[in-house]
């Protein structure tokens, strides 16, 4: 096998593993956000996929496949044939029926299950499936992190009460802990939305990565973590200044935070920030800290509704009783206000004057306004305290290799998924869902283990174990060499990359760093010198010399020790 | 893991083996042709897939994976964008950009090995994915059989020449019959036309079955053996008879040949058989022996075009000067005619005579008409002769497990999927393409590997080795005996189907029938009586009795003698 490795950066690649993946002659693009893997990209996919089939085999889920095209009835059903929006694919077959590409399928094996109409006795049932999936993302990104056609492992749970679906719930989050532990994944589970899937609950698996998507929180003194979405913070900075008089001032041109904060000779921590929505045709002016950010997923929560957007210059005229840059709580009025849990109680604080160009210093909640409703909308900034423990949040970036949820009766009870309990009652079964994502999860190893030179494949995840890279001189019997280490480490198990091209060593020893499989065996001119082979381990770098007789079983030992 | 088997026919089901598959619990419907594989289904179909595997990679393929969405471009740079017609599944994406969904991948192949841009010396590649395939049939048959959703392996070899693509070819012709045989499928490789995939020649790989969609003819006494549509038998009886004066016959109201050949005292043998054609705009008088049929894939060939069929009845009047029915060479005016190339040198015949209830007889080819142009256009009926040795051949339908094409440079030169030579100039790749359908083949197995009680699965394929009947009878401890049988197979690396159910034996037999576990343990009365166990083979029906501490051994030895 020749591996189509790539001398320059592809234009296309927007992440460094995406780049290695495709110099390293991985994987190929077809249209944004799908791709092909080639030969080594497949065997490392595969090598996730057993990985992912061992650990759901052991936690006593039972392997099924579902189709890919999903017809729209059972998601009519459910409602999310609708909710889905542009992100589902979907076609007309010959008859003009409707389907969908499955872009995760609770309510097909939902399906599946009610059909069996089992007892009580039977339950419960975990089914898995490793599938390809399908979301026609607005803006597929970075290769396989965020692509349109991709590769999933989803599991459906079904029980005859919480307290069963508590059980199954943990055991797949250790399940999922073991996954990216054996793929040498430092993971982070942390508390997470719902969203589009539904239910009462749910956690991510996290990879911290700088090209992660996702901003959670976590503590580094218990085992708290949270996305961005819905958090708990408690805040661990000081809000607003002393209690002092209120007073109106002229700020002329401040249309800023940071501008009306230095000129009032304060920072953001002493303004208080209000960001208008346009709550369906209501405007609804929200009130945080001023370095803070409005959480847009938990305004939906506290809000009810997603039907919302920051008011837009073209609707101020809509709105003619507010004073857009210069809003206050302070005698607000013919809008509904909001405000951040951390408002309330405030003192010394820099507000709006609901005046163009002022604002007043010395606003004071309970005094000068009342903070009510309040709700937590805010965002985290780092030195923020632990909900659970003491301790000072952390923020990262991360990327979602696993999600797990606890559905409850989202889909047994519209899909009418039903067991027969003890008491001979037919009643809806009580669901968790779980997905991991391989192919983002092959790339994550990826981004997570490289260097300068190219990929550092984890030894359970890499392609193939080991690269033979003959660097043949004349009469040096190199290339005998290499076929006998190829059959004795074939002779064991394991297969061998041989690089046997007519090229420079310079090429060879570029190529095999970057395709990055976890141990060279090099051999060139120090064969006829000293009957020497050369191993290089290339995740540390280390170099051994060993005689050509010891090679295969040197080659062997390395690998053991290779992480 | 309970089975959920079913006591009823599903009323879907259209052969044996899609019935048992549905009532074994082996998989559910979706959709016509769109199928869920439940646990045991998905297990017998991985170990199809592990074999397929194994294979392709012993004959030096290797593994890569397409995407399912295949852009438009290159198909259309193909042609074959337009000549697919509705059997493909297209969709657009958010952004308005066409993609299908690869029915197969010689397109997307081609591109990928051309982006390499080969040399000489990293010829052949032979490259192969084990993915899901879309074909919107329009008549979704026999469950697996023909779906619209369907698992395929295919594989696209790359050459430098013709003789090296031989290689391959006869190399992958030897891996589809070790699969097939690997599998207990007995097949038959028969020359086949190359359709819509296109190129030089091609081999189906048939399974003999009443449920075959194919006819295909074989040799018993060599290894002849060809598709209907482009067999090439020699005809192995009379036709026509004896040479006599032609003669005019009033034959009021006889249309059929039954009726004339009846009426004239003789048989079909005796009647030369004319069926009109609108070709294009034009009308062809196709005239084959009476006893036989002709094959349209062959008229295609004859005619360098597809684009004909039958004339309708509401077409007559644009043709007004022939007489259906009565259409005969002798006299013929006006129309087109072509002749199987059995016509030749007949005498003695029985034809049309173009006027309406009359017929010829005694009608001779070179005396009163000439069979000219003459054309291979007719089908075999058993009793032809080989075209290859003097044996008879048979006549049979089979299932197409696969089919291997000689391409040429039928993807290549349009897609300029290049190499660069010996001598440095860049020359289009002559490629090879094999498919192997592996979902059809898991119903394939069960169609030839069954009985009136079940399946019968052979032991490379079946999902389990052993299935555990538990009849508990009070203080007999039969279901600790099962536990210990099922820990003892556990630790010789086997899985096992428990069946402790609280139901009737016979629901439990019937089921472990139906489901066709090679090996079956039946754990009931006899165990407290004498401490047996008993043993039952399900290919055989042969029983025997083994006292339990012999019982996980003995299960053992019986299916390592199962087929």
């Amino acid at each position: 096998m020749t591996v189509p490795t790539l001398k320059e950066k592809p234009a296309e690649a927007e992440a460094v593993s995406h780049e290695l993946l495709l110099r390293a002659g991985m994987m190929r693009s077809f249209a944004a956000g799908i791709y092909t893997l080639l030969p080594l990209g497949d065997r490392a996919l595969a090598n996730i996929e057993s990985i992912v089939r061992e650990e759901m085999n052991r936690a006593g889920a039972l392997e099924v496949v579902l189709p890919t095209l999903h017809p729209s009835d059972p998601w009519m059903c459910s409602g999310r044939w609708q909710a889905y929006g542009p992100e589902m694919m979907r076609l007309t077959d010959r008859a003009g029926r409707e389907f969908c590409l499955g872009p995760t399928a609770e309510e097909l094996m939902t399906i599946t299950v009610a059909k069996t109409a089992p007892s009580y006795r039977e339950l419960p049932v975990n089914l898995y499936q490793i599938q390809t999936k399908f979301r026609d993302e607005m803006r597929p990104r970075f290769g396989l992190i965020r692509g349109r056609e991709f590769r999933m492992m989803d599991a459906y749970s079904f029980h005859a009460d919480e307290d069963d679906l508590e059980v199954t719930y943990q055991a797949m989050r250790e399940a999922y802990l073991t996954i990216a532990s054996r793929c040498s994944l430092s993971t982070m589970v942390v508390e997470a939305s719902t969203g589009l899937i539904g239910g009462k609950a749910s956690h991510e698996f996290m990879v911290v990565s700088e090209i992660g998507e996702d901003l959670l929180v976590y503590c580094p003194g218990c085992d708290y973590g949270a996305n961005f979405e819905l958090e708990r913070h408690r805040p661990g900075h000081a809000f607003g200044g002393e209690s002092a008089p209120i007073e109106e001032v002229h700020t002329p041109d401040m249309m800023s935070i940071e501008d009306v904060a230095s000129f009032m000779g304060t920072t953001p921590r002493g303004v208080l920030k209000c960001v208008m929505y346009v709550v369906g045709k209501e405007l609804v002016a929200v009130f945080v800290a001023g370095y803070r950010e409005v959480i847009e997923a938990k305004l939906a929560a506290a809000l009810g509704t997603e039907d919302f957007h920051v008011m837009r210059d073209d609707e101020r005229e809509l709105f003619p009783t507010v004073v857009p840059g210069f809003t206050g709580p302070v005698g607000l009025a013919g809008v509904r206000a909001l405000f951040d849990q951390e408002v309330k109680g405030a003192r010394g604080l820099i507000t709006g004057a609901n005046k163009v160009d002022y604002h007043y210093r010395g606003a004071e909640e309970g005094r000068d306004f009342v903070a009510e409703p309040v709700a937590d909308v805010a965002g985290p900034v780092e030195g923020d305290l632990c909900p659970v423990c003491d301790g000072e949040l952390k923020i990262a970036r991360g990327i979602e290799i696993g999600h797990i949820f606890k559905l409850g009766l989202k889909y047994s009870e519209p899909l009418e998924a039903n067991f027969t309990d003890r008491d001979g009652v037919p009643k809806p079964m009580v669901m968790g869902t779980y997905g991991i994502g391989t192919s983002r999860m092959l790339q994550t190893v990826v981004e997570q283990h490289r260097d300068d030179g190219g990929i550092r494949w984890p030894a359970a995840v890499a392609p193939m174990p080991f690269e033979i890279i003959v660097i043949a001189t004349e009469g040096g019997g190199q290339p005998e060499a290499a076929a006998r280490i190829v059959s004795e480490l074939e002779a064991q198990g394991f297969e061998t990359l041989l690089d046997d091209r007519d090229a420079s060593p310079g090429i060879k020893f570029n190529d095999a760093d970057l395709v990055g499989l976890p141990v060279q065996v090099i051999i060139g001119k120090k064969l006829p010198a000293s009957g020497n082979v050369e191993l290089k381990m290339r995740y540390t770098g280390e170099r051994r010399d060993l005689p050509l007789g010891e090679a295969a079983a040197g080659a062997a030992r390395a690998l053991a020790e290779a992480p």
